[in-house]
């Protein structure tokens, strides 16, 4: 025995799943069913510029009321409409798509109507269910000759048709509000819902007596056509109260996929405040989600504005979308386009751009981090600055220190600082000897110096503190000593009796007599190391967090106080070297709590008394 | 004319959506048709426990496994079995919920028959579709004298069902696998699956000569059959590498909704990095995700462990979850639980909680502020420590510190720091006063002060900075001054003069002589306005952010310094209040950069030279 058969699917097990899982947010059923009436009206123009109904437009608008008494919901459009045998066709049997039909029949004489055309007619409509208990359809077909009809349906599976009057072509959908959804029966949540959605839908949309949409929002227009102002002025109805944005990129592709929009780059306040979802993904003019992410690369997600796009799949999940190929084409387009975008601003206005980077800096380390794409076309743009102000591009800065910071093995070093004020003894003390110091102050700079110094030959970066000035940039020459050998390792006995501290690792070095009397480093290797595992990156680096800080304490043995500790009888050597080791704690920023505290007492002591 | 119908649905055009829209995990269908053979089998378990089937069990493990070659991965189990009947029945008919009509038929012999049964047969099968391109059945019905079935679909709508030849009574799914899927193809990732989402069904799983799960996990048993030693061996399994949990709740309700599980306590290393998402939600001990948001109140998101509730609904998303009244009903009994359980911990051992606090005091007073319930169930078990280390409860600090620390008005000012470590010298003044002070140093803690505030009676916060130490607490006495008025104005003008900084108020003030020279606070209500301000809470407190720091300069009238000030002649006053003024800023922490690095190299001249 074999058979053959066709699966068949249980409409009264269907459409609780329909209502519960197609749509999980029930304010929906508004989007959908304003969408479907704008599309009927959009038909119906496009037939008319077919030359296929000759009859009058008139008046499209889309119209929604709430009666609260009444417990009613209408939408009327004066689009197509429908004959009681296209409601049989379109509305009784689920997920037949009226769209693609008449998709398919008219794409040869207008390839432009695919655009136009919104959602997929049938199971946008059954989402009226989630919020009403009963549903009405009156409807009048453009067609000459044919009936009204009235359709209703409670829910259930069962429906009932009969002819019906109607003065005015196109189709009203009552929606009788069923007693769990009352929060739809108030003009104001519907007002929220109908800005929210269909604020730039192409069909105009009364509601209480006023149009609440904008019908041809400016990412829709051609960029020849807009000004400044138009994109200001854009920006301000998208996001009230906003400072102005930096500048902003417009969106228009057509293939491989379609896709328009309005980038803008924001200022950025604060870099650990990012404020994240403020794209809003549109589908033909329909709000969708400002959820982009996986449509917008990580590192972009800071921009502001709206992406338009048919192509990217709607109401599917997160690791859906990361699958989607079109998706991943849209994210390749637009980390090029924002790459251009900058390329452009750099070429044209120098001196604008070195004035917003502190603003894009991070959109751009953060996109030279995580695509090696954007970082290829970056590194000619990206920008470092120096403690001075002055701006740089990678290659002008490796120039301009060249000649300078050369070391003994040919290497380049940058000297750096994450921050001038903390580290502004250590900066002072590397200007003095000539040297330029950058500031690497942001969030992400640990890891752009890291790919820095992947990626640029022969060059090293050190932080200004990693070493005494004389050894940041290690030369052939050599300072001499006044002390002898004898009384280095005199003097260096006695300040490890002094600080007394395991993790200070104390050694006497020639330095200029105009240096501090003592200096505390941190090697460059380790304080990075112990940085990374702070900030819970590199993944097997538990170990050094156990490890201490490990600092240096350089004793200069050419500074007047050496000499004096030398020479100091009894207790009195032992307080010296102990306050000049406080000095440098204070100027490394680690002279805290008790130790600080019994420090400016002494000192107050000494002020009143000496 | 009037017609009535019934509302049919497409299944060319919903088998699309069911592919796409319902599963947006493809890895999904492993769980789905391994959650049905698993049912299939718990099925003939209580069929023979109510005497329904008089066969034998024999060996009832579902078995996966993968031909690479012939690029199939079968699914077989022992279970019930299917007719062809059945299978038309079941299969052919989409949403057709085998499962509910099994629990119709047999809800009255055996309750719990329910529970065991997973999933909803039908919808599940068809996620085979989103990764093979035909599917096959074979089967055999657990009945006498019944024929196996053999039943092939392509992923058309068409499908052909014959008899076959099969020895042994159950279901063998094949998968031919579509070319897109080839990564399903490798055991490695089937491994991964199966473990993900299976390593707890309650029928033994084969994959590879290996059963994969644990079929009765320790939160499906009593917490009576359980130790110690259960608990945290679980703990282990389930978080490999981490430490040990602080403590757990087990969870257990049937009514009003189901309800098992474990919730662990984790040791919190960084209150900044919190590790969301490790809680896993179960649905009848299949895995479902590990996104519990909305089902776990936001502030025990950070604790670990598993949740199984066939309550919860699935495939669902955020907003909906939101609303659903038995993901409401979960959550506050999983606040109850928790509170209970450390109200529990606090009276049975208060030296053990105290010792935990570090951990769990963030959840505590993050529920304190989030819900009101909590926060009156953890008023009498939340702890303060003040920097001696000691622990009170509210009520007993406000007793301990009711003698001494009552102001003029009768007010208990509680004293904090938020930094005992650059608020040394503030913390030491007050101690020497007798006063005690809080450490309040967590991420939450100025939230947290402001609801005391608002609850405890009578009862003001003060940071230790807030004002001169004679100040902190208002009480009626005054400290006698050595100057006369003259020499208060003469010593305030040479102070405004050396310093010269506008946003420096300049107060003369009779502190004792054993205090600072020179005193600088923060006056208690402008600093909260800007931390504020600064953590981005207090919507509308834009305009604190453009105000300057405010802070108070308390020159002390009786300190020897003042003296020597007011006789110094010509630069020499002005130099010596600058000096004891730096001292002022060093111990409150800000002197810094240039200041400071000016101040070092002035402090180590005359060290080199005194």
């Amino acid at each position: 025995m074999q058979e053959k058969g066709s699966i068949s699917i249980h409409t009264e097990n269907i459409f609780p799943i329909i209502k519960k899982f197609l749509y999980s947010d029930h304010e929906i059923f508004l989007r959908e069913l304003v969408s479907n009436a704008v599309d009927a009206t959009q038909k119906l123009k496009s037939l008319a510029q077919l030359g296929e109904f000759k009859g009058e437009l008139g008046e499209l608008k889309v119209k929604v009321s709430v009666d609260k008494e009444a417990r009613t919901i209408t939408i009327s459009d004066r689009g197509l409409g429908m004959t009681g045998e296209e409601i049989k066709k379109y509305i009784n049997q689920i997920a037949f798509s009226g769209a693609s039909e008449f998709v398919e029949k008219y794409k040869e004489k207008d390839a432009a109507a695919k655009d136009q055309i919104i959602g997929q007619f049938g199971l946008g409509f059954y989402s009226a269910f989630m919020v009403a208990n009963e549903v009405e359809i009156f409807s009048k077909s453009y067609k000459e000759d044919t009936e009204a009809a009235h359709w209703v349906c409670d829910g259930s599976t069962e429906f009932s048709l009969e002819t019906a009057e109607k003065a005015d072509r196109g189709t009203d959908v009552v929606l009788h509000v069923a007693e769990d959804s009352d929060e739809f029966l108030e003009a104001a949540r519907l007002r929220t819902i109908l800005t929210k959605y269909c604020k730039f839908l192409p069909i105009e949309i009364e509601f209480e007596g006023e149009v609440i949409n904008q019908t041809a929002p400016i990412w829709t227009k051609q960029p020849s056509e807009l000004t400044d102002e138009d994109y200001t002025k854009f920006y301000q109805e998208l996001y009230p109260f906003s400072e102005a944005p930096l500048f902003w990129i417009h969106l228009n592709v057509d293939y491989p996929f379609n896709l328009t929009g309005i980038l803008y780059f924001p200022k950025v306040k604060d870099e650990l405040q990012f404020q994240r979802n403020k794209i809003q993904l549109y589908s033909r003019q329909v709000f969708i989600t400002d959820e982009v992410k996986d449509v917008v690369p990580e590192f972009l997600m800071l921009l502001h504005g709206v992406i338009d796009s048919p192509d990217i799949p709607l109401n599917v999940s997160r690791s859906f979308l990361q699958a989607d190929a079109a998706v991943k084409k849209i994210n390749t387009y637009i980390t090029k386009k924002v790459a251009d975008k900058l390329a452009e601003l750099f070429r044209k206005d120098r001196m604008g751009f070195e004035e917003k980077w502190s603003d894009i800096g991070l959109f751009v380390k953060y996109g030279m981090l995580s695509d090696e794409k954007f970082y290829e076309k970056a590194k000619d743009f990206a920008l470092v600055q120096n403690v001075g102000g002055k701006f740089f591009t990678l290659k002008e800065y490796q120039e301009f220190v060249q000649a300078n910071q050369k070391d003994k093995n040919d290497q380049t070093v940058v000297l750096y600082t994450t921050d001038p004020e903390s580290q502004h003894a250590f900066v002072q003390a590397a200007q003095d000897r000539g040297y330029d110091v950058l500031k690497l102050d942001a969030v992400l700079d640990p890891h752009f110096i890291g790919q820095l110094e992947q990626k640029l030959e022969k060059t090293t970066f050190k932080r200004v503190d990693a070493d005494t000035v004389g050894k940041l940039i290690e030369k052939d020459e050599q300072q001499e000593s006044v002390l002898s050998d004898d009384d280095k390792t005199k003097l260096q006995e006695l300040y490890k009796g002094a600080i007394s501290n395991e993790h200070m690792h104390v050694q006497v070095e020639a330095l200029s007599p105009q240096d501090a009397p003592v200096v505390i480093t941190l090697p460059e290797f380790m304080r990075r190391m112990k940085d990374m595992q702070r900030t819970g990156g590199g993944g097997g680096m538990q170990m050094f967090g156990s490890l201490p800080d490990s600092y240096t304490v350089s004793v200069n043995a050419n500074h007047p106080i050496a000499q004096r500790v030398l020479k100091a009888e009894g207790e009195a050597g032992s307080k010296l070297a102990r306050q000049a080791y406080d000095l440098a704690l204070l100027a490394q920023g680690m002279l805290k709590g008790e130790a600080l505290t019994a420090f400016v007492k002494r000192s107050a002591d000494l002020l009143a008394t000496e």
